[in-house]
């Protein structure tokens, strides 16, 4: 199974997000998914972090040409030279989509993730229809596994 | 001027919606502007319909490789095979985009609009932080006009 | 109909090709197509010059986010922000596709029209299997007019 | 390091395509490589089979947005929803692209790979200028450790 986190970046994320993301990560890597993001900063790389604690696998989906702008935590990073184009890939790449905290990019990344019709569920994200909303990591993870 | 439309396909469009996106797409032809939408029903159509009763141009970028899907009110049509992807391309190639209606894929419109940094003039459509509110056809485009 | 030109840019695109190029834009403008083209300069601005002096339209599919990118010859220019991905617009966007001299990237539009099974005329281009090679403009106007 | 290998599908490969593949698969893996490919049949899954016989990682660029269409030698599969716009991410993410036989697609993805200007050794492939051409494998695989 493959899991798309989706977030704010270092500029929007706070501490607790990337705490929330980090304990997601491990959850995802301790379920033995591959964790897919946008492979930058923020709620992205402590998501990682987590899943490599873990000994999970986490393939980024970067907006440059360039593996250099991953963060530390990649498995795997894949190059697209898209700019936010890459925001389709990132969400189309996941069976399930998890959402944690955000701006437009993570909106315009929740929103395309409905149009293609995946599942998602969300920890302190935007309040759109269609995102299932979560109030703890637990709750979520346990989700995650029954998907 | 290239003006984006965006808003609901026949799926999500209602009567009034198109009445709307009609008298926004008149409008648009009045002052010149190019009107640039996805191409496909609803409001994109409507729009268009508006836009060419007025001798205005209008471009639709549409999903697929084939310009048949396109509305009959499309002075030109571009076709891209991108499916969702396209999306991207209608909003960046506005200076300015205009929202009326709309469900998930409009909702990634105005998400990747905001990431690009476009100023997004909405009338009944998703309330999003960073989208213009307007309650009338007239007020937008007094808007529309002094952008 | 769309007639996507396909050519060198300002850097291998020699004063004969240029010629070559305005004849055949001025040529496609007179058979009422519309041009496509990669709106930049050399080849594509050559035609496009060829094509707006016989009152024609030209569409140029622009590689970055910028209109200001795109040759003064362009009658509407589409931004794309997808840098060379932005090659397989221009050669889907044509109903057939003229080549004219070029280098790397001409050769993808080339490789990329043949994966589309698009019909290729060229004049001085590439010599690859499938390429309707002629050793005239007039020649090629022919054959583009019994398409 | 991540190598692309590009060529023909289960349509143009022959026999002796895929004994290439296969031993350029098993030299990228022993060289702890990643293999990069267009995820299909062919020579992109021979060259895979040959680097998983080896203990090595694959990673497939598929042009679908389903998994399902990647051969049986991934490891990973990144799904795009791009159609032929998926074969500039192929070489993109290479850092160095191995070529064998081909025909359209593998053309187009030469002459991206050259707009990128990466490096491409090419073994019974395309004679593009640019291309470094190799009569065996085993001269095509002590120069690519050397890169």
């Amino acid at each position: 199974m493959y899991v798309s986190v989706i977030g704010g970046d270092v500029k929007t994320c706070k501490k607790e997000d990337c705490r929330i993301a980090e304990e997601v990560g491990k959850g995802i890597a301790s379920m033995g998914a591959v964790l897919v993001c946008g492979g930058k900063g923020g709620v992205m790389e402590a998501a990682c972090r987590g899943a490599r604690s873990q000994g999970g696998t986490t393939i980024g989906i970067l907006p440059s040409g360039s593996r250099d702008e991953g963060n530390d935590y990649l498995t795997y990073g894949i190059v697209t030279n898209l700019g936010a184009v890459r925001n389709s890939l990132v969400v189309l790449n996941g069976d399930v989509v998890v959402a944690i905290d955000g701006g437009c990019g993570t909106l315009s990344e929740i929103a395309l993730a409905l149009q293609y019709g995946k599942r998602i569920l969300g920890i302190g994200t935007w309040d759109i229809e269609g995102v299932e909303q979560f109030h703890s990591v637990e709750g979520l993870l346990e989700m995650l596994k029954s998907v």
